[in-house]
């Protein structure tokens, strides 16, 4: 089912090149916990992609950028006047993330390519290898804004005027990095022949079942509010708790209560208060006003939108005099994978000896906007204990090149056809 | 039962003299709410000093201030020998405090004063007026800082290297502002022979009931705990809900099961979560730490103590697989007043045509120190709502006049015994 030409690229994946890639771009923005802060468009991202256009530079592969700081290498196939097939992921991290989430598939697409370079095989179709801009969305909201650009689902104009939290401006930032990379400019995409990309799993399933493979299904949906609870300051020691409208202490009932109505024994809901600020924030004063974020997901799209439908309606109801204010601030449907790619993950996963788990993806990624392009899939290697956005992300050698392995023998298979 | 004297300096109280002074101290620090940002040792406390002390000056009241910056302004007796009957409370404000809270005991104190000066009644003891240093304990902690240091519960060489959030140290803002005001230094307090603070109640009694003097029989007593919770931060997306040690959801739920721990039909009961800190606070990552302050009050202190003996057990039983430390940062017992000082408040007023109403302090005040060294008490007036620490507090010239003329009737009294 799968080609000599597409096992013997696996077969030239080399683990210690690979792993050596991954340690050296972990030295942008590498942090003192052993984590990495390489937020889009800083200057670490910038050192990033700099360092990965000199590696591809070394090799003669071309490199690009389009207007959205979309970072290119492409290997030119036999028939460069086909639609390559693409792979990539990202090299921007959350302010304390780790070395793997996002760079890990670039280094493995970037890998295959050196691997074809090595074993000497020329693929029909050109292989791209894409750094997408801004994925982690930790500086600039919302992320996998260069993949849903590059998809047609956003539009880079409306956020060219997006501040970070320190008050800077896209539109500027993007402009300088840049300008920092002289490589060519393409205006156009070609849409992809198929697009596959390898990620950490950023979750436990994988280590738990002692497999080195993920074969991806589905990007779970994703619903993302923030409430807002006005209540009254007042003085701790003073008024009595039932003439108070205390913010705190409603936002504390609503969590509760919200977790109560998404209870879920199959344990495949994700409900998450990452954000959540108290004012005043002083000891001895009733909270007037506390600020909070869920961040809802699911893989059935009519369980999405069924228990997350409760959400204003409870919050109401646990609002203890307080006024409450519920809005949705992003609503991703879930997304399939094609069918064909999958299958392909495990055929290639099979044929290379690596049992492989057919599994959704919790995490959002840039493959989601990309699959309404072209047919798409990720491959997902494990990481340790399942954590990530954490500095203390890790991740095994071995898995990694598993990963890479796979990814190969599917991107060649495709290309060659 | 009241003397001519003291009627007769109770009548030379001039309500607009007063407002006008009130008015004017909050401009320093006065915010566009209509509130006062004053914190302890700032700039804006610093010229809140200036103006009191030009004020004294213009009347040739003695001002000193000591070590701890407590400023004092005596109006000397026919005895300087004897103790002084004190009076007085604080400048320093909350961050978004009100106009009333602390100012108004010492500009209530500075209009008996003036009444005197009016009404040119020499009182056998000197009258002193003193504005405690960092009441609020907003800025720098603990509260009450500058009486518990004149009382000798606290030691102002423990406090000199504490830090405001900012990361300004004490000893140095505590210099500057000594430095800022010159005038005599005073390097022993003498005991004094009685003490009476006014203050806006700060809680919604008297003006329910329709009165303008509370004669207050008790601080309640208070405990303050601050409880960190280590959890594992972890991908929103990904991390099964079962598999996480989310500090967040630890949180809340330790925060609702204290509440029920507490309930109390009586409302007797005060516990209030005022600050609640998120770490790290992004919306797709779980806590992995959080840090939360408890304020808990009541007066009885059998009753204190046992409730409060719950909160370690309920905050371990609640932890959802994460580290919970519960540190307990002040413990004060409730404190009773002299019931010879309540009931000369209570005659004063009811000599005064006041109707007064016997009640507990809900809040903590400099009184509940100052009783540890001499007979105290403390008279309230309403304050609108019973809002308090907000920067809408608010009480009207007519209740602010009423509870300085008992104050001016009670210091005389005490002055000439």
């Amino acid at each position: 089912m799968t080609t000599a030409s597409s096992l013997k690229a696996a077969q030239a994946v080399d683990e210690n090149r690979l792993w050596g890639r991954v340690m050296q771009m972990a030295t942008h923005g590498g942090t003192p916990k052993g984590g990495v802060n390489r937020q889009a468009l800083s200057d670490e991202d910038r050192a990033a992609r700099a360092e990965l256009t000199a590696w591809a530079k070394a090799h003669d592969f071309e490199v690009s950028q389009d207007a959205t700081a979309n970072l290119y290498i492409r290997r030119t196939g036999s028939d460069p006047s086909l639609p390559p097939v693409v792979t990539g992921s990202h090299l921007d991290s959350q302010p304390t993330g780790g070395k793997y989430d996002g760079a890990y598939g670039v280094m493995a697409g970037f890998e295959v390519l050196e691997a074809l370079e090595a074993a000497g095989i020329r693929t029909k179709r050109s292989i791209e290898v894409v750094a997408w801009m801004n994925e982690e969305g930790s500086r600039f909201q919302p992320g996998a804004m260069g993949s849903a650009i590059y998809a047609g689902k956003y539009r880079l104009a409306d956020y060219l005027e997006t501040r970070d939290p320190k008050g800077a401006v896209l539109g500027e930032e993007l402009a300088a990095t840049l300008k920092a990379l002289p490589v060519r400019e393409r205006s156009e995409a070609p849409k992809p022949a198929a697009y596959v990309e390898a990620h950490i799993e950023q979750g436990p399933i994988l280590e738990a079942k002692g497999l080195q493979i993920g074969a991806v299904t589905l990007v779970q949906g994703s619903r993302r509010y923030t409430i807002e609870i006005i209540g009254e300051e007042a003085h701790a020691g003073t008024t009595p708790l039932k003439a108070r409208k205390d913010a705190m202490k409603a936002g504390a009932a609503i969590v509760m209560a919200l977790e109560k109505a998404f209870e879920d024994p199959a344990d495949v809901v994700r409900y998450t208060v990452g954000m959540f600020q108290v004012f005043p924030g002083s000891a001895n004063t009733v909270p007037g006003r506390v600020l909070f974020s869920i961040d809802f997901r699911h893989p059935d799209k009519e369980t999405l939108v069924r228990l997350t439908s409760q959400i204003e309606g409870i919050a109401k109801a646990n609002a203890r005099g307080c006024e409450v204010t519920v809005t949705r601030i992003s609503d991703v449907s879930p997304t399939p994978f094609d069918p064909a790619i999958v299958g392909l993950v495990q055929d290639v996963a099979k044929a290379l000896s690596l049992p492989s788990h057919a599994m959704i993806s919790g995490a959002g990624h840039d493959a989601m906007h990309v699959a309404h392009l072209c047919p798409t899939g990720m491959i997902f290697v494990p990481c340790g204990r399942g954590i990530s956005h954490n500095e203390a992300e890790s991740a095994t050698p071995a898995d990694l090149a598993a990963g890479a392995r796979v990814l190969a023998a599917t991107l060649v298979e495709l290309a060659d056809r």
